[in-house]
């Protein structure tokens, strides 16, 4: 398929908000708001395995589209995951019904990293991805942008020692602590796959590139700032080049460090357009750290979307006043959660686009 | 047990850093210090089930005592769990190995809060916790002072409907989205069995109160100030009129409030006398807050605990210093995890210990 027709984006209030241009509307979009909470998702789902459904163009594209038929979104964001890293370097990963992903055999020594092939060509391995992007962003029709993503080392590193989720990331925040080196050599080599991955998103069609650092939080600031900041830095400025090496636009870039409250002063001066916020963050101190040069994004408490419509209103309508100040995403501060109502979401996406900005 | 006449208090470090009287040394202990990663614990546990110990004071006291024999270490804190108050009002709460507490049958609906019982008499039904306090202050022999603890409201809440560990905490806190009455119901009827809980734990022998909110990160500050802070509140000043109308002695509390970063300057306010840290918060951050009037606890990333012991001693001055201009008792920032070595602990102890301080 053709990666370099796209139809015309009738709806750019994502993009124009990410680099910090006026908007007409505050653009909305969730994270994970293609998944298990919509029963046309559980439909695909039922018949597919999830990483079936990763690596078939046709279905990822299928339910990428699908809240975008029921919900006033301003964003798509290709349906994948952030493994497929971990998977494309020689790791076998599974999804687990009700326990998530599970990796059978996970890196337990610094030794084990000679198992991994971090000289996979991505171009071949993570094609799926591509082609993903590619049919979606023509099915799209430039109804509104597609946002591609990835893992960011540390989260996928911890991933791959703990073998699945973890209350505390204790066994790879011990390789921080005693395996220092072989930490940084494994962070690094994911950093260069990340690269080249993110900037073939954009040259496939992605229009906004986001980096999910979700097991930030772990880490204190000390940890941050050797682990987890350089990559990200690394990662910002090597798509940057890659892509004007590649003849490509440039794209804004946002980071999402989960419950990372210690880091929004650095995370500021990284580089990235755009950082996304859990909802620990209260609006105004985020506003007050970071400036008016970074666009804010998040964070309402995916949870909130419990409440009755009327009280998702209230607290939708406050939150995007508050935020509104500045150059501002609104979004949720995590993922949808799969017990949830689509008509939370409804109500949430309909009070963003509802609420009187004095600007 | 005689719990009026116990053997003269020797180290009293704690308690003066905890009322921002000078120490000679900084005072240290660790949470979960009786625990998994000591052999002798294992030993224990190997014969018996984990809520026996509770509930056998000779073993809850030997447990307590087995960190004091290797460590130098400034407080005893009483072996016992924070789940001893849902199964004194009618739930069943049972340990399983390698996954932690799990509840067969979890509250659903505001309707199944019927089925607790809220008028229990904390007296009889948690004599096992006071008699274990009492027999372990006469076995300390006053070599250092013995806390009590509790969870907090909001911390068993959320236990008592996920049923067990949770990512999300999305169940309990759709409760607090969706049956807001009901959750202050729960809440206030908890925080009526704490106070007097706590209060006959200082009858029984206990020298400082630790109030355990572990799961306030999952929390944002709008509902934490809904549904944390006042019932915390309630507690620190119930237990202080509770106390006074026993005859007792004040004693000195301190609020853990895991991950909640965004409510600093409201603990700050709250009346304990202690804010104990998680490690995601940095030493100056948090003084600049809180000010010199409140004394400070933690924070050492417990994962620090895995590096070589001479990485551990330069974290361990550097946090040390960094918190000691201000009144202060060294811990970590969570508890000792299972895999982590005693050898661990020693070092964290002997540097927090041998740091010179500039007062």
């Amino acid at each position: 398929m053709d990666s370099s027709k796209f139809p015309e984006l009738k709806n750019d209030s994502l993009l124009r908000a990410a680099t910090g241009r006026s908007v007409s509307r505050i653009p909305v979009w969730a994270m994970r708001q293609a998944g298990r909470y919509l029963p046309e998702f559980r439909q695909v789902r039922e018949k597919h395995d999830f990483f079936e459904m990763c690596r078939t163009p046709e279905l990822a594209c299928q339910v990428t589209l699908q809240p975008l038929e029921r919900f006033d979104l301003d964003a798509a964001i290709i349906f994948s995951d952030i493994l497929v890293i971990p998977q494309a370097v020689g790791m076998e990963v599974k999804m687990v019904p009700k326990q998530g992903p599970v990796f059978p055999d996970p890196l337990q020594t610094p030794d084990d990293l000679q198992k991994l092939n971090f000289s996979v060509d991505v171009h071949t391995e993570l094609k799926y991805v591509y082609d993903a992007i590619t049919l979606t962003r023509h099915r799209l029709e430039g109804k509104v942008p597609l946002i591609g993503f990835t893992g960011a080392p540390w989260t996928l590193m911890s991933y791959m020692i703990e073998g699945g989720g973890s209350k505390t990331m204790s066994k790879s925040k011990a390789w921080l602590y005693r395996h220092r080196e072989a930490s940084h050599k494994l962070l690094g080599n994911l950093t260069e796959i990340i690269v080249e991955y993110l900037s073939q998103q954009v040259v496939a069609g992605a229009q906004l590139l986001q980096v999910f650092e979700s097991h930030a939080g772990f880490l204190g600031r000390a940890l941050f700032n050797e682990f987890c900041l350089p990559y990200l830095v690394r990662i910002r400025d090597g798509v940057r080049a890659r892509l004007s090496a590649l003849g490509q636009d440039k794209v804004a870039m946002t980071i999402f460090a989960k419950d990372a409250h210690y880091a929004l002063s650095d995370l500021a001066a990284s580089g990235y357009e755009v950082i996304s916020l859990d909802w620990t963050i209260e609006p105004q101190t985020a506003r007050k750290i970071v400036g008016n040069g970074v666009t804010l994004q998040g964070n309402l408490d995916p949870c909130a979307l419990y409440a009755k419509p009327e009280r998702i209103r209230e607290l939708t309508n406050a939150m995007v006043t508050e935020f509104a100040s500045g150059p501002y995403i609104a979004n949720l501060g995590h993922g949808m959660y799969p017990d949830m109502s689509p008509d939370g979401l409804a109500a949430f996406v309909n009070a963003v686009h509802e609420t009187k900005i004095i600007a």
